[in-house]
């Protein structure tokens, strides 16, 4: 039944999102008791110029 | 007042989306009580790779 | 497949929920060609004090 | 960096909360590349009268 | 027209709130060019056992 | 903590959002008590056919 949206930056692989959305999905399962069946897990995917952390937009910080 | 999210796959006509938010807004009218005029409805939409049901993403289900 | 998520404000009846997401449903089914099915749709309520309009917390306007 | 948004019904426990949130953020880690340190995991619980499913209420079915 | 969604603990003053939404809703004004009237600010609060960071929810952290 | 959600129409340029996010980001270390470090602020930009008020598309209204 659960809906799980994950907000990230783009630029994962195919695999990756293959990979992730079974992992989360079988956590699901797992820990909280949920059934896979109904379950749906959606990857919003956002610019480096579209997040903000501390402030400071992605698109300007050194570190990424 | 309400604010109402739909997240589903790309690929709709702009004259389903325009029949859709219509729709959706008379059902918060009618049933919901809410005033149309400040009634948003916003359309997330997702490509196949990023939406997973069941743990399998949509790029690999053969049944869509 | 769709999720479609409703803000809005508490208060309404368990028979207008009932009415309302099923009205919801069907515009998803009639107008965007969604099947009915592994179709989610979530109510999250607010308090008035959580909501504001044009910087107007819903719990200090006068025409609610 | 990513939010990672849990939409499910009420009832779950402390520990099964602590189990999920920590398994939903090392599959992220293993398998999105992301960074634990920024990264945060919400969840939203709905009452079964908040939750529809091929439009019916969730405080309407049998199966559950 | 924007919707701004806040996600952040319970425990904010009514005082708080008011504050918070007028400037949020400020600063979507001054930069961003939005018009105040169709802009909604909602707040969505969690307990402290529905959020985690790092894998580790907020209820089991030392510096909260 | 917290994570702010701007849902708002596409067209804004890098430095209204450079602007907008760190605005967004002050009014909530000053008014809600947060601490930036850990605080994300994502946009999420629509197409005028993807956001309806008062159940007319955007792209059909004449006043925008």
């Amino acid at each position: 039944m659960p809906f799980i949206e994950i907000h990230m930056f783009e630029g994962r692989t195919l695999e990756q999102k293959r990979a992730l959305t079974k992992a989360v999905t079988e956590a699901m399962v797992e820990h909280a008791g949920a059934k896979a069946e109904g379950l749906h897990v959606a990857i919003s995917e956002y610019a480096l110029e579209n997040w903000a952390r501390a402030g400071v937009l992605s698109v300007d910080r050194k570190d990424l």
